[in-house]
C-alpha cells in the first residue's frame, strides 16, 4: 500500500479537528483511500494538550513543510490571505498538492494560485472552505456536472444563521448578537460573519465552481442583518416568509449575479427550514432541478471532515500517479466564461417594502402609482390600522420581480412625498422559482 | 480532446433524459469533463419522436453495444433484474465501464458484478440508482471518507412520499393511492413502491456504500404504508412527530440494521418537511455530524442528471488512462467487513403504540405495568376522554429507546389482556440523537 504524506500547517479549531480524526479514523480513511495516509510534519506556534504528535516531526516554521522534500499535500490551515498566499505559491513551486479550508484565500487570491497550479500539474482543493463539512464543492463539480446550474442560494454563515433563528422570537439583533458571542458563536468583531463578508468569500466560490467563471470577490455585494428589525422578521411571516441571510448567485446572459444580503423565503422552502448555526446550499440545475445540501457550516471535526475529504480524493491521484484532474473551478480553464459580475443595478429580484406613511386618505394611492409609473407589480400589501402610531401607519408591499434600479428609483421618488416619513426599508425576495 | 464513447442500452424514460441531456449540455458536460463524450450507439426496441439519434448507430441489440469495440462505457437502463445482470457481465468481460441507474441490480446482484469488475479493472457506477439526481453517493463514499458512518436515514421512495405527504390532510391511503396513480406517481400495481421493496434496494445500497459491508437486500426488513392511517398520522403530529416511509440504516457493533418501515420523525427535524414526491438522505457521521442531501428522486433528466455525473466521473478516467479509483462500495475489498444485517428483533428503537383499550379504571396501569416488566419506559401517553367510542378508548404511547425484541413480548402481553380490544398498532420512532 503506497504511503502519502502529508504536511499540516497550523494547529488552531480545524487544524486539530483534521489532525484528530485522521488519527482516530486511520482505518476507515485508509479503507476508503487505498493508501496509507500518514501526517509527517506539522507545523505550529503553539503545542496544544488534546492532540499527541507523538511520531510527527513538529517546527515553527511552515516552511519546513513546504521545503519537506518528502511531504506530498501540504494541507494549509493557518488562515488570512498574504502568508496563506505566499505558503500556497511556495507548495505549489514545490510541486507539491495542496488543501486548504481557506475561503478568504480562493475568494481572493484563486486565480493567481489556480493558474500557478495549473502550470504545475497539483491540485489546490479547498471543500473545507464552504459550508463546512458539507461536501457542497464535491456536488457542484462533480455530481452536477450534467447541469447548465442556473443560480445558487446558501444560508453559508452559522453565526448570521443563529442571529436571525434566534430573532424570531421578538429579540432585537443586539442583543442575540451578545448572547451568540457569549456562546462562541461569534467574534469579538463580528463584522466578517454579520456584515456578510465571509458569506461573500464562499458565495464566490460557489459561483465560480457552478458557473465556470472567474472569482470576483471584490465586485460581491454584501448588505449585513444588523439592520433587521423582529417587526420585519414578524411581518415576513404574517406575509408567508423568513428572513433568511443568503447568499445568492445566478447566472444570467450578460453577466452574473453575486450578492449577499438579508432574504424573504418562502416559509414552506425547505430552505427556510435551516435554523441555528447550520448551513445549507441550495442549487438549481437545468437538468436536475432543485437540489440541496445540509449540515455543519462550521467546527473542528465538521471543517476537518472536508479537509480529509479532500485528502483522501488527492491521495487517490498520488497513490495512482494519475494525471486525472476535476478542474478547479469546475470547468477546464479553456472553457471557463468571462462572464462579469452584474452592477447591483441589473439584478433582478422581487422586494418586500416598509413604508412608514401618513395615515390619511389617498396616501396609498400614491405609493401605488410611484411603483405603477416604475412598472413594478405589487404582490401583496398589508396595512393594519392597529398598527397606527403618531398618526403614522407603515405600509408593507411585497413587489414582483423587477430590476434593482427600478426599486430604487422608486424608493427615491417615495422617500420623496411629504406623506412619507424617514427611509423606506428594502429587503430583497427570492421565490425560488 | 479524448474523444470518449458512450453506448446506451435502453431509451425509455431515463435512458431518453439522458440522451437529451448529454446532447443539450455537450458544452457544458465537455468544459466540465475535459473530453469529448460521444453517444456513438443507442439500442432500443422502439424509437421516440422527442430523441433526435442522427449520427448514432441504433439497433435492437444490446449486445450490438456490448461488443462494439469503440465503445468505452455501457450505459445499462434496461431495467430488471436477469437481462441486465448478464448484460452488465459480457460489458466487463469486455472490459468496458459501466454505468447504471438500476438499483433492483445492483441490490441484488452488486457483489457479484463488482467482483467480476474489480478483476477487470474497470468501474461500475450507480449515482442514479439511489435518490434520483441528487449525488448522495458520490457524497457518502467521497465526501464522507473521513468518517465512521453511525445511520442513514432516507426518504427515498418518492412515491410513498407523496401519499403520506398528501395523507396529512385526513385523506385515506387508498384514495391517495389512486391519485398518485392519476397522476403517474404510482404504477398500476404500487406494491413495489409503498411495500417498501424500492426503498429497501435503494437502503441496501446505501448501507453498504457507508459501511463498508456486502450487499444484503436479501435480509433487509420492508414494511409498507397501506396500514398507516389518517388517525395515526393526526396523532404523530399532536406529539409533535410527522410519519415518513423511511429506509433506516444503522450500524451497530456486533451487525447492521436495515429496515424501511413507516417512521414517526421530529417535527422540527428538517427531514420531516420534505414533502410530495421529493427525496431526502439524511447521514450522520462521527466526524461531521448530521448532514442532508435533498432533490428530485425520480425523473428523465433528474435521474439522467446522475447517469451523466457517473459518465464524467469515468470519462476522467479514460482519457487520463488512470488507474486511480474510488472502491464500488466505498471501500477497498479487503476492508470490507462481514457485518451481518441483524434480525428484527434486535433492532433498537423508539416505538409509537396505538391500544384499543376498554374505558374502565384500572385499564392504565395493567397497560403501564406489561410495559414496564419488559423494561419498556413510556417517554409520553395520550389518551383523550373525548375518542371513547363503544366504550371503547385508544390509548397512544410513545416509548423509549428499546429492542423490538422488547416490544413484540409486550405486545403479545398486551393482545392477550381481556381489557384490550384487537391489535396494537406499532410504528417505529426515530429521534435522530
Amino acid at each position: 500500500m503506497k504511503q502519502v504524506n502529508i504536511g499540516i500547517c497550523g494547529l488552531g479549531t480545524v487544524g486539530g479537528g483534521t489532525f484528530n480524526v485522521l488519527k482516530r479514523n486511520a482505518a476507515v480513511i485508509t479503507g476508503r483511500s487505498g493508501c496509507d495516509i500518514r501526517v509527517t510534519r506539522v507545523a505550529t506556534r503553539q503545542l496544544r494538550d488534546d492532540i499527541d504528535l507523538t511520531g510527527v516531526a513538529v517546527s515553527e516554521d511552515i516552511y519546513d513543510v513546504v521545503n519537506d522534500p518528502a511531504i506530498d499535500i501540504v494541507v494549509e490551515l493557518i488562515g488570512g490571505y498574504d502568508a496563506a498566499r505566499e505558503l500556497v505559491l511556495a507548495a505549489i513551486a514545490n510541486g507539491k498538492h495542496v488543501v486548504t479550508a481557506n475561503k478568504a484565500l480562493i475568494a481572493v487570491h484563486g486565480n493567481e494560485l489556480f493558474d500557478a497550479a495549473e502550470k504545475q500539474g497539483v491540485i489546490i482543493a479547498y471543500e473545507a472552505g464552504v459550508a463546512g463539512g458539507v461536501p457542497v464543492i464535491k456536488a457542484l463539480r462533480e455530481g452536477m456536472a450534467a447541469n447548465r446550474i442556473d443560480w445558487i442560494a446558501g444560508i453559508i454563515n452559522g453565526t448570521g444563521n443563529y442571529i436571525l433563528t434566534e430573532m424570531r422570537a421578538g429579540r432585537e439583533f443586539a442583543d442575540v448578537l451578545k448572547e451568540a458571542q457569549a456562546l462562541g458563536y461569534a467574534e469579538a468583531d463580528p463584522t466578517f460573519d454579520v456584515e456578510g463578508i465571509d458569506a461573500a468569500h464562499k458565495l464566490t466560490i460557489l459561483a465560480s465552481a457552478g458557473f465556470g467563471v472567474p472569482l470576483q470577490f471584490e465586485r460581491a455585494f454584501t448588505e449585513g442583518i444588523s439592520k433587521v428589525t423582529p417587526y420585519d422578521i414578524a411581518h415576513a411571516e404574517l406575509l408567508g416568509y423568513r428572513i433568511k441571510h443568503l447568499g445568492i448567485a445566478r447566472r444570467r446572459e450578460d453577466g452574473i449575479e453575486l450578492r449577499v444580503h438579508p432574504t424573504l423565503v418562502p416559509k414552506d422552502h425547505l430552505i427556510a427550514q435551516v435554523d441555528g448555526v447550520l448551513n445549507a446550499v441550495l442549487m438549481d440545475g437545468d437538468a436536475v432541478g432543485q437540489t440541496m445540501y445540509y449540515g455543519a457550516g462550521a467546527g473542528a471535526e465538521a471543517t476537518g471532515s472536508a479537509v480529509i475529504a479532500d485528502i483522501v480524493d488527492v491521495a487517490r491521484v498520488v497513490a495512482s500517479g494519475s494525471t486525472q484532474r476535476v478542474p478547479y473551478l469546475g470547468f477546464a480553464p479553456e472553457a471557463m466564461e468571462d462572464l462579469k459580475v452584474l452592477p447591483m443595478d441589473d439584478v433582478q429580484s422581487a422586494y418586500y417594502l416598509r413604508i412608514q406613511a401618513l395615515d390619511k386618505p389617498g396616501v396609498l394611492a400614491k405609493i401605488a402609482s410611484v411603483l405603477s409609473e416604475q412598472g413594478i407589480n405589487i404582490e401583496s400589501i398589508m396595512q393594519k390600522e392597529s398598527e397606527v402610531e403618531e398618526g403614522r401607519i407603515p405600509v408593507i408591499i411585497l413587489t414582483h420581480t423587477v430590476q434593482e434600479r427600478q426599486i430604487n428609483a422608486a424608493i427615491t421618488e417615495l422617500e420623496a412625498l411629504s406623506e412619507i416619513v424617514g427611509s423606506v426599508v428594502r429587503i430583497r425576495t427570492e421565490n425560488f422559482n
